[in-house]
């Protein structure tokens, strides 16, 4: 990859720049007009994105598609998609690996052709048939505990939770991801050993929580008297100590081409739809992630949704200086997605160093939180309608409900009421409304667009979840950052592994780690505590 | 209550502002040493708050003490506490009520003697004999369906999940709150509704997603031909729609002078801490509770931890400019306390205009979100280690686990190894680490402190529960806002009830309102989708 120009030298961010100096007015009488809420439309995969309200302009949207070609986003894709090496920092040790999660599911139209991506794809797909072929094996328990923390638990869990609808009669998935032993306990305390089938999800075999909590539940099933090797599989690399037929009853393998957060369409997300819905809805779910990565190639933002996405975030947090973005899912099955998408684009794009070991100098990623609506209206909405700092928010609704069980009340159903108030937020946050009363006014100006979509499917949430591996992607080729590691967490871990050796030592083990004086003074802390 | 002066007049925010001209530098060695842990904790209700790791020192600490004078905050706890008036706006029609969540739990020592409270406490303490006494008759029931939102739902939940461990054999509780239909379609299709109580919360009686979903449940019943007034008990104000004995089987009652989201004390909480853990289990809770408001009126702010936390916070916003507040809890039975926080925090501060009606012109709430960790470092602390942006944490971790099943490995229990994980961040956060390689550095100066206490026993959670009602009034207080209104959310609900007229007319109904040109654009793009 050639050395790319930095983001604040293009020649679109100048222009950008003055735009947001002075942006559009939402609150201006027949600024919202139905010929904007029309023009301002995106559609790719099912969805459709209607941004009237953000504070954008025909030549703020122009800029940002010139920003796109400027910073050789397409090209980028299309390298990634690839599988040319797209996880490395320029002159210096660097991961320097393809990124290849598209590869997961290129198995419908299209296919890409490089060598590397056929390769990949060719790998995924007798995973694929593995899991299929397993489906049976998976008939006769009643629970799947999954084992995994991280990319291995937050993907996963959110697309079981926005898949329960399909979820097959007598069947459970449960989630273990804490070190926190109380998280461990409490989940099995509920489960019939003799049912349960443990996943444990780890890429490299070594994550110290994942570890920690595959003996547990190996404990837990001694206790009860029954054999752990039948009811353990795993989801792992090639030749990682997860990869033990002596040990467990399946190996699904997942390769160093796909990072943990990129991995929920591997056998990590996988098998627990496999488990709970079936292996036709897991088929549909890549599929709706197929057309999500044939709409990310499109070189026109309109139509390539993740890419609008991506250019919608940069203006507010680059140009309108925006430090967070609210993900608000009007739909209560999609109450995990947020906790996701905080991962997938803040574990991707929370950096300050370019691809070229340069400090960036600008916002990389935003800080990304967000609640289900209609609960959030009744929570942190006071603040994002009067509050003092301005929050973008992107909403995501559909047009039906999964479980198609409504009820009229009023002579209007549930789904018509959660949709009401989708509208009517947007339409709130933009407009705004004077009041004699200074504290019932409403300032208005506060953007937010809309992710539309007809049901929440299988395939819709493949869709959902391809758009912001991509939305992330578009960004990180934007600021010319490497969005495929995460090099900020190993700190942490090596000072945690320090206090660990400490407590080991105070239980009489052998060590010789040396407590340095402020790991002493908060141990001592702690010991004080009665 | 006289009129204060602004903030941003007292003489210590003058000093506050010029010491944030240049923070102490964590990162220098020596600076975080031994002495300076030991100093910088403060203690209240069994808590420690640790917070060496904040980038203060003793001038900081002592301008954030001088600060709270200035503001009267003592004057102002101990007139909330005794029941004068602290909801109103000067000048502008206002709610003028009284804020007494404290009295919902002053049946211990040093009961406040202000003929306001002692009424309040004496209608409060009726109503806990009352859920005494109907401790038996929810014997029978196995599941009780609570259907409530905001207030009614994230405190509650948030208290049910953290004392999970305290739970009676058999019992369980299940949460409706979005008008998603599938929200109540999924949680009832898992229930026995013989065998099943339904709790509705609404202090008016007129919330539309509880009405509609209370209609859902109520049909739900009939379907399986079970009689529903013998299945359904209410938390209400007296006289609301909800106060029916012919509809009801027990009415519980809530009061103006509590807010919804000041109210999980109070039987909104109560109902559902009795029915899961007994009557015991909600006793230590509010004893805990009591115990945290007795702290909220000590003038040292190392001896108020609900101060204490509140100061911290405004210096790392007002000061040191941080958008935003993540937090943390090294516990996975707080999983849903950062939901709860953040609407506590920010349906109360999150407000633009001051007590005497007039724009604040500074940052009032800053944006609370956050995930418990280890899972969180999984996530994303990439962000908060290496990012462009600084997010300050308030971590919350316990010396012990709640269930007492723990297992040793490697030496370490999963209770060590998750509470060295804990300290290890708070150092790592502010320490840093410089590495040639750039991309491997962590520039550090990242501001955290630790809420520390033994064990998250019932206690624990109620003192847990006060200290973030008293840290934002407390916030409130200094900044002259009115905390507990929640006027900007009326907005919303109006446009979004011209929605539902709208879809009502659709189908026939008789209706006045015209759609606006936006609101038939909205309309017609949902059309469009097939």
């Amino acid at each position: 990859m050639q050395t790319l120009e930095k983001f604040t030298e293009f020649s679109a961010y100048q222009t950008l720049k003055n735009l947001a100096q002075s942006p559009i007015d939402l609150t201006q009488a027949g600024v919202l007009s139905p010929e904007r809420i029309r023009k301002f439309q995106g559609e790719s995969a099912g969805f459709k994105c209607l941004f009237a309200t953000e504070r954008v302009t025909d030549d703020v949207i122009a800029a940002l598609q010139r920003l796109a070609q400027e910073a050789k986003v397409f090209a980028q894709m299309e390298k990634m998609q690839s599988g040319q090496t797209m996880n490395f920092i320029e002159g210096f040790p660097s991961e320097n690996r393809a990124v290849l999660h598209t590869a997961l599911r290129d198995f419908f139209d299209h296919p890409n052709e490089a060598k590397t991506a056929k390769e990949a794809t060719q790998m995924a797909k007798a995973e694929v048939d593995k899991m299929k072929a397993f489906e049976a094996e998976m008939e006769s328990f009643e629970h799947l505990v999954v084992v995994g923390i991280g990319g291995s638990q937050l993907g996963p869990e959110a697309i079981y939770l926005a898949l329960k609808a399909y979820q097959k009669k007598g069947k459970q998935v449960h989630f273990i991801s804490n070190v926190d032993p109380d998280n461990a306990q409490s989940v099995l305390s509920r489960l019939d050993p003799a049912k349960t089938l443990a996943l444990v999800v780890s890429k490299t075999g070594s994550t110290l929580e994942t570890l920690t909590n595959e003996e547990f539940v190996r404990d837990w099933f001694k206790e009860h008297e029954i054999e752990a090797k039948n009811q353990f599989i795993s989801v792992t690399g090639e030749g990682s100590p997860l990869d033990d037929k002596k040990r467990y009853r399946e190996c699904f393998y997942i390769w160093d081409w796909v990072g943990g957060r990129f991995c929920s369409t591997a056998a990590s997300g996988g098998v627990i739809v496999v488990f709970a819905c079936g292996f036709s809805t897991y088929w549909e779910f890549l599929k709706g992630a197929h057309s999500m990565d044939r709409a990310a190639l499109n070189h026109d933002i309109t139509e390539n949704l993740p890419l609008l996405g991506a250019m919608l975030s940069i203006w507010n947090s680059n140009f309108l200086k925006y430090p967070t973005l609210a993900i608000v899912p009007y739909s209560q099955a999609l109450s995990r997605w947020p906790a996701h998408v905080q991962q997938v684009e803040m574990e991707s794009n929370g950096k300050r160093t370019d691809r070229r070991g340069k400090d960036v100098g600008f916002r990389t990623s935003p800080i990304y939180w967000g609640e289900p609506g209609t609960n959030a209206q009744h929570s942190f909405f006071q603040m994002i309608h009067q509050g003092t700092d301005t929050v973008p928010i992107e909403f995501i609704g559909f047009k039906e409900s999964q479980l198609k069980r409504d009820r009229l009340q009023n002579d209007s159903s549930s789904q018509e009421k959660l949709l009401s108030n989708m509208f009517a937020q947007a339409l709130a946050l933009a407009e705004g409304q004077t009041n004699d009363n200074p504290n019932k006014s409403f300032p208005g100006n506060r953007p937010s667009h809309i992710l539309l979509a007809k049901e929440l499917t299988p395939h819709a949430v493949g869709a959902l979840f391809a758009y912001y591996e991509h939305k992330t992607a578009f960004q990180g080729f934007v600021w010319n950052i490497n969005s495929f590691d995460q090099e900020g967490v190993q700190l942490g871990k090596v000072l945690a592994n320090r206090f660990i050796d400490l407590f080991r030592q105070r239980r009489g083990a052998k060590g010789k780690v040396e407590a340095s004086p402020q790991e002493e003074a908060y141990l001592t802390q702690l010991d004080s505590i009665e």
